[in-house]
């Protein structure tokens, strides 16, 4: 089941999510994603650990976003950024870096341009446009559709600018940044975050019209969950100057933790036969994800798996 | 004239421009830019020079699309990248790091990535919204609002990534990649391209009430086409590695040809008492921001301020 999910080169979902859902032949019947279907499960709440580590970046955030004139620029730019529904992606982040031996300074600026820019997609996707219904629950809007637009566009810029900016020439990390910014650019562009949002929309347009193509929804949780959080521990990885095969297995364990956090958080309250038993079998390969990292600090990244539980 | 424009740093428009114009008694008015007016004058034809330049970017963007499926995902970005007005600021950074003793492949990623993320915004600035009247002449659509959204979505990330992928670890070029990253972002985010598109629907509104603001139109070009320019000047002398003196040379001149740029290109049509003096005026401080550099080589760029005259 693994190497049909990760592909024969063990990257994660690039392989086998690159391609059209409706040829694909190689995805196995088993590991279908519906994306309206949450688990029923007691939560666990967010350990203490993860929570610190999300205040962390919401704080450097809050250093960062420029609070230049005029309010017409900043004021939305803050509020679209601390918005959005909280993603476990930018922790995992800082949390892979710390696991391979870095500093959580070191993975501070590319988490928090993963959080502004998955901020600006969520913000694109509750625009209202004339030829989108409204197809998901109604969403609350501190500021017209024109400012909005214009907000994401600008938040985008100023994520990678986080980014590279972080560039140490003492430290001589540029190959470093660079390549995050990379990461980061694929997951989060046309083969990435916005394919997931295609799909999405015509998922939630075919159930609509009461025909649901589940081929489509396989593939926004991969997208949209799953390669953001792949991406997320393979730059942690990257920045705390992890190894390849280090990078390669965190990357992996990100996928799962992705598609999981997308199938039980983000699956719309409704149970389906089979789901669970799909998480648990995801639990399991994030879990073998890991094999080989030290095992005295492997459990502060694992407890993720239950953490974002709820 | 040339320091109240530029600031005491000499760094075009970032000092000048970034206060609210309301509030800015450091402006002369000698300087302003009426956003809708244009200056009748004879079109000298692009040199042929520049259209290779021209041409050379636009094969480098369709070789660097990918056209992986869908076609829903490729043919829109390849549509948008092309379908936006063509900007004189790509050709300019090749040329700039020509002039500074660079070959012209070390900018091409860069003049690529300028192309790509300045016609993104093009498409969400045409973007039919529910609060956002027509106030510009209408704009054939190839694809529908939430296609075209997710297609410029999209794109910026491509932008970046074309420029932070063409880090070469054996040329050692890693810090200024990240350098022009950097300057890209600024110029194409909250502080730059995007707020010059506020300004300038802030302005067709006032104009269409009848009240218009003339005060507004001065930031327009300064921001969608100046600090474009600017930046794009200053990203060819750093890929070409230039010294600091010459990367702030260019950045002012090209500031000035944006300005040239937008108020002659752009300008609307109309013709105003004073904007041809005031073009003259800005050709002459763009002429002089060249000073200093080799002038075998400069008529090279200096051309462009006839090429783009139409």
């Amino acid at each position: 089941m693994e190497q049909a999910l990760l592909g024969s080169n063990g990257r994660a979902a690039t392989t086998l999510f690159n391609v059209n859902p409706k040829s694909n032949p190689r995805r196995p019947s088993s590991v279908r994603m519906p994306v309206a279907t949450a688990v029923a499960k007691p939560c666990t709440r967010p350990s203490g650990r993860w929570e610190a580590i999300h205040a962390e970046i919401e704080a450097h955030l809050k250093k960062a976003i420029p609070v230049k004139p005029p309010p017409v620029v900043s004021e939305p730019m803050h509020h679209l950024t601390f918005a959005a529904p909280q993603s476990t992606a930018p922790a995992l982040c800082v949390a892979a870096c710390e696991l391979v031996g870095g500093g959580r300074d070191q993975a501070m600026p590319a988490a928090a341009a993963l959080h502004i820019i998955r901020a600006a997609a969520v913000a694109h996707e509750n625009l209202p446009l004339t030829d989108r219904p409204e197809i998901r629950p109604p969403v609350a809007h501190a500021f017209g559709p024109h400012v909005e637009l214009m907000t994401g566009d600008g938040m985008v810029p100023f994520g990678f600018e986080l980014l590279a900016g972080s560039d140490d020439p003492a430290r001589g990390n540029s190959e470093r940044v660079l390549r995050a910014i990379v990461e980061i650019t694929r997951a989060a562009g046309s083969q990435g975050t916005v394919y997931g949002q295609y799909h999405e929309v015509e998922y939630l347009l075919s159930r609509r019209r009461d025909r649901r193509d589940p081929e489509w929804a396989d593939h926004v949780w991969a997208k949209k969950e799953g390669e953001l959080h792949a991406c997320a521990a393979a730059c942690g990885a990257i920045l705390g100057g992890g190894t390849e095969e280090e990078i390669e297995g965190l990357r992996r364990y990100g996928f799962y933790v992705g598609m999981i956090r997308g199938m039980v958080v983000h699956g719309g309250g409704r149970r389906e036969d089979g789901a669970m038993k799909t998480v648990e079998d995801m639990k399991k390969l994030a879990l073998k994800a890991l094999h080989g990292f030290d095992e005295g600090k492997v459990e502060a990244v694992a407890s993720i798996l239950d953490a974002n539980m709820c």
